[in-house]
């Protein structure tokens, strides 16, 4: 049942496309599911992919579509016209399955799609869901639910219940409205299965609910959500009444996707790519960084040339520019790190910005420490001369002191500008600190240079 | 009815369990979900969360106990007797979360708990999960569970469900058993929610049903939940029988470690770490990779010391030092984590090693000319020497191109030899990358020197 993918497999497809097989194709995909069908599509091409749809169950075929990576299902409905993307795929998908798949099409042909759906109520529930932000709550909620009313008895509730399920595919909550269709809690199925049919559900329900509001950002929602263990979370408009629901499914998309930005961004690659992607796409997310780094990297010669005279002089200064630079570096990506990660889970408790300043200076006072005097150490039994050993050694102690309070300081100051802190790992951080690193290292040079030579 | 959890709320708090005030302090935690007030428990001290412990429900704080962070827990529980661990607390949690909460114990405390249990199904319960590697699916799976045989009828199934309900805090899926509690398949609550009382279980319930093994490791888990869209899976033994069921919740927090894992291991942070911890336990975390920094940085100063003679005739060589080697740092990391994520997220594709390289060797060429041309332009306008120019633009797009297939290729080996690829990332790469491209830079020099300097 679990499909392994391989290249023989996929060859062998090919093959049966080529020879307009129906059947056999039809047969190589009966039993996978749709995420697995989607997988092999995103290795063929338009052509092909859009031979095994004619031959797919339109309500697969759906599913498939909703489950292929954002670019491929783009690439694939650019090749179809707007009345069979209405009528083939969208009339067979939940309310925001549809709205993300239309969301992604041209203005134009966007709206030829929401005319030609049949269904009023589908189209208008799209419409609905098209005029929230994609990453908030209302961009991610899903119109179907099942609803009963406060005053309802159990066995009313089940009748209309059985109505209401025919649109729903998952059910794991029902939600309890007041008569304005405010919502006022949860029934678990778990409570109607022990109650009895004449049971009331006011006298069953859970009053203590957790919602959102459709303008609550995407991060807040996951952010809910894992902290409380939520599978499902309703979605209310501003006066309370129940729109919708988010089910944890699309939740788990926004938390993989945040954990991988920051870091995608301390990796310097500024925008969503993959190894898939064309080496165009792949070049334009990364060379925005690799250019900052090359004008760090210019800032950092114009410095190092202030210091001239010193190299010529003492030429084995140079030797030691690259580690006094990654160890600025490192220390300070370590530091931005761990404030970047608990802004990103909300765990930074209620410690103030100083005191955990003082716990990373701590951190780095003893990392320093330990660092500095095992290169002492090695460039003392290397027979270094004294000056560069203690040059080396004193301005690693300071640097790294130096960097691990710029790497605790930067994303905090830029989080309280409501910039994203992750823009403070990755090349930005390294060139800073590679700065301020060599800039101390030579001034250090510089002074004991001059106390060793004397 | 959600927390904002401020400091002066903390002082309030602290001074109502200062002067034991039981009844306002337990009206400050009413209405609270058990995960707030695990995140007011961490802003205390032990003395005073276990006096709140003592005020509150024993049901909410074992939930609460549950939810803490597991530091806060050992320090926690390392405060009172086994006894009152087991009758207080393990009583009334679901086997899953009291097998974590007690392997988290000395062997010696365990044993005691164990023996405290009074309701032996569940000591036997925790003991079969105990077995379990904690990141496997038996170690992740709850016992708890609604099954039914796959020929009882509706009816019959209700009359028992009730009976299973009260042990199960969500109800999803019911599972479906045969005589030999093989698992078959599932019922959605959707499906007997529509079907009649007579119905057979048989008649309507799923055959495709994914599943895992007890011995799946918990990344394996959430891929196959995350890909399907899954919110709980059911855990079978080696011949079928179904022993538990993993909720998505438990996934969740899989999905989140493992991003920020490969994150901190980038970063160059070695175990899971929060801001809020101790610094020894925050420096013991970054210590050794900053020791492999350090001896690379020690390797590098060995390597530019070969080049001492040059560095004295051309002190200026030694200004782009930190350039060059902070370029190929960027772009070795830029490589390497796009390949990390895709192996993490399962989403490579098929396509060969070779072809990924020739990618990467593309995209490495792109910028590779863009950023060499633009750094020649530079030195040119700036009226640098000629041999430095072209030294330093020509080994900046040799060393990219190493660079990137280095970081293509490392993370590759390392995860054909069923080592964590992560490990390509961070201190480790960057040093590499750093003497091959100083290796690359100092030889070009030593050539170009020579031609414009004829």
């Amino acid at each position: 049942m679990k499909l392994e993918l391989t290249r023989e497999y996929i060859s062998e497809l090919r093959a049966i496309i080529e020879a307009r097989d129906d059947k056999t194709a039809l047969a190589m995909m009966e039993d996978l599911h749709p995420a697995d069908i989607a997988e092999i599509y995103s290795e063929l091409s338009t052509e092909e992919s859009k031979y095994l749809y004619m031959v797919l169950d339109p309500e697969v075929a759906s599913d498939v579509l909703v489950e292929l990576e954002e670019d491929d299902r783009e690439r694939f409905l650019r090749a179809l016209p707007a009345e069979e993307i209405a009528s083939q795929f969208i009339n067979n998908m939940d309310s925001d399955d549809a709205a993300d798949v239309i969301s992604d099409l041209d203005d134009a042909v966007k709206q030829e799609v929401l005319k030609h759906i049949k269904d009023v109520e589908q189209a208008g529930d799209i419409v609905d869901l098209l005029s929230y932000d994609e990453d908030s709550a209302g961009g991610l909620m899903a119109k179907e639910l099942i609803k009963v009313n406060e005053n309802w008895s159990l066995t009313t509730c089940l009748r209309e219940m059985r109505k209401q399920a025919e649109e729903v595919d998952d059910l794991f909550y029902v939600y309890v409205v007041n008569d304005d269709n405010i919502l006022t809690g949860i029934v678990s199925l778990k409570a109607m299965l022990i109650a009895t049919g004449s049971t009331i559900v006011k006298e069953i329900y859970e009053k203590d609910v957790h919602f959102v509001r459709t303008d609550a950002p995407g991060e807040e929602v996951a952010q809910i959500m894992e902290k409380y263990d939520l599978v499902v979370l309703p979605v209310v408009d501003s006066i309370g009444r129940l729109l919708g629901r988010i089910t944890i499914d699309d939740i788990v998309d926004v938390i993989r996707d945040e954990a991988e930005k920051d870091y995608q961004m301390a990796s310097g690659i500024s925008s969503d790519v993959e190894t898939t992607d064309s080496p165009i796409r792949l070049s334009r997310a990364r060379l925005p960084w690799l250019i900052i780094g090359l004008i760090g990297g210019i800032l950092v010669a114009a410095l190092i040339s202030q210091f001239e005279g010193d190299i010529k002089l003492n030429p084995e200064m140079a030797f030691f520019i690259p580690l006094i630079a990654a160890m600025a570096g490192n220390v300070g990506i370590q530091s931005s790190a761990i404030i970047v990660q608990g802004l990103a889970s909300n765990s930074l408790g209620l410690e103030s910005t100083f005191k955990k300043l003082v716990k990373e200076f701590v951190v780095a006072l003893m990392n320093g420490l330990i660092l500095s005097i095992l290169l002492l150490i090695y460039n003392l039994a290397m027979n270094q001369g004294l000056a560069l050993t203690y040059t080396v050694s004193i301005s690693l102690f300071v640097v790294i002191i130096f960097a691990a309070i710029f790497g605790t300081l930067i994303p905090l100051l830029l989080n309280n500008m409501k910039l994203d802190p992750a823009l403070a790992t990755g090349p930005f951080i390294t060139t800073t600190n590679d700065i301020m690193g060599l800039f101390i290292y030579f001034l250090m040079g510089r002074v004991l240079y001059d106390v060793f030579l004397v």
